[in-house]
């Protein structure tokens, strides 16, 4: 079997591009209907996808009233998204910084049951400073603080996952015994930000373990990814800052005793496609034309601290007055940022729909076979394990994708036809791990 | 239009019956199975029920050893069972103990979003001294001082969810407005216990606001009741006892300027059903002769303090020996069981088997036409709105309940046929609350 790539689908309310909700092809009447986001689900199933996946955060975006900036929250969507498909992975972001370690075990431990096995977690420390006000919070703890924390929640978090071994749930009728309580333990955690006794209240799962994602390409981003993380979500503009990620990543991993193959880099790609490069273009820029300078110059302020208003919006992009001094400038996009306009000479309004499409993340607009031809490009230079798919808009352009660019990867060997095995774990190529607390393997049982 | 009853079906993973799960008409394989529970909430949807309910608490019991104690996580399980229906109501119960308001605010929104208006919300302040642990907290917050935290929680969820007004939602494709931000409403509480700037992150639900449900019975808890809930779970074990409640309740309620048939008094009720009483009587044996002491005895130290071992099973039960001077004597639960066995005076193994059924709440054995007369009775004898059907096991028992008392209830024109309304709110007959932040009617609208 050669080396296959992934493919998840990033869900987005309304789509990727800021305006995508303004498009014709868009409906914007159905942001909110479970039914919508599940026959997304099944066509992205129909597709043999790995996996879909939403991100999150516990507070409203300030920029609202233009753009389809709410949010869905992942648990109870990927729970009714999961009634309504049988293979394809669901990954739930959700914080560490915001959440207490106990009630996210469960939350996560029940998804991956009630699916049967497909829930992944993409662990975010939560990057919005106006969450901290919704949580009692003078100021949003400083990065540091926020991966300090990070980790010792996922130390706890996996061993509430392992605290029931498997063949705990014994339920045997004629006996009397439900459990056998020697396979259940207290975890007895006592550190820095918590205490937790456990064990958890729920068996442990079909996988074990829900799936590992992170989505920080910081400093502290990835040394986090190559300690936990076993998909790494990222944004990368250029081919050759794709490669300098990927090959870190794998070194920081294998530097910790991983393997390296067990750490998948999947970044974002949003493609617009059409049946020749023109007809791609053009619906980007159909789409950029949708886009409201009020709305992107806030994204723009949010992303770099700098304040434009419209009468500035067909001149160079300022770099003097970008701060990169505060919490900001050390995000990994802040810099992606400053790199592309470093590069590129942007006007303000063409850095503006460079961004609108899928905030950073890398945009190709191309036929379907360039879009293949750059995928696969990434793939075999080091750059990608598989991608996270961002449509610019929902749904017409995830068909495009599955029925177009999805074929001519399989013709030339790099995507799966069907679902090989049931579990998130088994469509990525991991192993399901043992309980920390089970007996070691003995040499009989890996004979 | 007369008045008529309501039921939930209070679902437990293997039956309320301690024993249920040894039960030859259970299948514990499949107690983490997601198809079992959703296969239940449509033969409850199929009888016209008007909710299932799922208890809840954040920890393991000490008890699991010897019977089917784990958890099921209310808010993944009721998205997934919203998934496989159209109608029913979905009660979550969420600790307001030992969760943060703007998560749980964003979970029952979600939930009421996908199911089109069904959840509702069991407020508990939980009462397991175990959950502290989890939390990172020496000791479980007492009595009073968890109803304090409740209320302020319950008024801060409130506030979130009004936090967006109906028709804040514009999402006009021609204008570029997504969401009118006058609409949209920081609520800025600053309290004792939470300080939460909002909004919420999500527009306002189909019923406005999740139907609120409470079930404590304490004198805290009728307070709280007759402050905020909608519905009010309970445990009776005579009418007389039943009738005293609803009458505090409604009063209480009053009081506060309520309309009192706005606070449903909703008792639990396990139901053994036979085609004779002899028969009813013989499944109640059956499933007794399946208890094991180790486990009921566990259960009564947790409910009464009381330590006893097998050798005093035919005693009669100590009184003097039960302790009711802490935490526990404050609860309803307590003083019911003590209630029971001042009135009839079990022996050790008597008070076992009562309590084996549903855990104090009424279990009645008898044909389907003695159930059905005395639902009645606590009915329309000022005891009950309707009850949450505990049924002994599952999913046979609530066949039983659905297919021989159902009919029974209906050619006496107490239950519906069919549903009339598509939400819980419009199930209950209660109303939808405009939000705190809208204008006022005008006479003109409400004319």
């Amino acid at each position: 079997m050669t080396r296959q790539l992934h493919l998840n689908l990033f869900v987005y309310p309304g789509g990727h591009h800021e305006a995508a909700w303004r498009h014709p092809g868009s409906d914007p009447s159905r942001v909110l209907d479970i039914r919508f986001y599940q026959d997304l689900a099944r066509r992205a199933e129909a597709a043999a996808f790995d996996a879909v996946f939403f991100a999150d955060g516990p507070s409203l975006a300030d920029n609202v009233r233009h753009a389809s900036r709410f949010r869905l929250e992942p648990f109870t969507w990927l729970s009714a998204i999961a009634a309504a498909t049988e293979r394809i992975g669901l990954i739930a972001t959700a914080s560490t910084t915001y959440t207490e370690p106990y009630n996210l075990a469960r939350l996560f431990a029940s998804l991956d049951h009630l699916s049967g096995g497909r829930a992944g977690w993409n662990i975010v420390t939560t990057g919005a400073p106006q969450a901290a006000q919704n949580f009692g919070l003078d100021e949003h703890p400083v990065h540091a603080e926020r991966y300090g924390r990070a980790r010792e929640f996922t130390d706890v978090v996996t061993r509430l996952w392992d605290s029931w071994e498997d063949g705990a749930l014994v339920a045997d009728q004629e006996s009397g015994v439900f459990a056998d309580t020697d396979k259940i333990h207290d975890i007895d955690h006592d550190g820095k930000h918590f205490r937790v006794r456990g064990p958890l209240n729920t068996p442990r799962t079909p996988q074990g373990r829900p799936v590992y994602v992170q989505a920080g390409s910081s400093e502290d981003g990835r040394d986090f990814a190559a300690t936990y993380a076993e998909a790494v979500f990222t944004a990368h503009q250029t081919l050759a800052s794709g490669q300098e990620f990927y090959a870190d990543i794998k070194k920081r991993a294998a530097a910790l005793g991983r393997d390296p193959r067990q750490v998948l880099v999947l970044p974002g790609i949003s493609p617009f496609i059409g049946s020749t490069e023109a007809e791609a273009q053009a619906l980007s820029d159909e789409l950029n034309a949708l886009t409201q300078p009020a709305y992107s110059l806030q994204l723009l302020r949010r992303l770099l601290g700098v304040d434009l208003d419209e009468a500035a919006l067909d001149g160079p992009v300022p770099l003097d007055l970008i701060d990169g001094s505060g919490e900001r400038g050390y995000g990994s996009r802040f810099q992606l940022i400053v790199d592309l306009v470093e590069r590129e000479r942007p006007t303000v309004r063409q850095l503006l729909h460079r961004l609108a499409g899928a905030r950073g993340h890398r945009v190709i607009a191309g036929t379907p076979v360039q879009v293949a031809d750059q995928l696969q490009e990434w793939f075999e230079q080091g750059a990608a394990d598989g991608f996270n798919v961002m449509p610019p808009h929902l749904p017409g352009g995830f068909d495009t994708f599955a029925d177009e660019v999805v074929p001519i990867l399989r013709e030339r060997g790099l995507f799966r036809a069907a679902y090989e095995g049931a579990t998130l774990r088994e469509h990525y190529g991991l192993p399901r791990p043992r309980s920390t607390y089970s007996a070691p393997v003995t040499q009989e049982e890996t004979a």
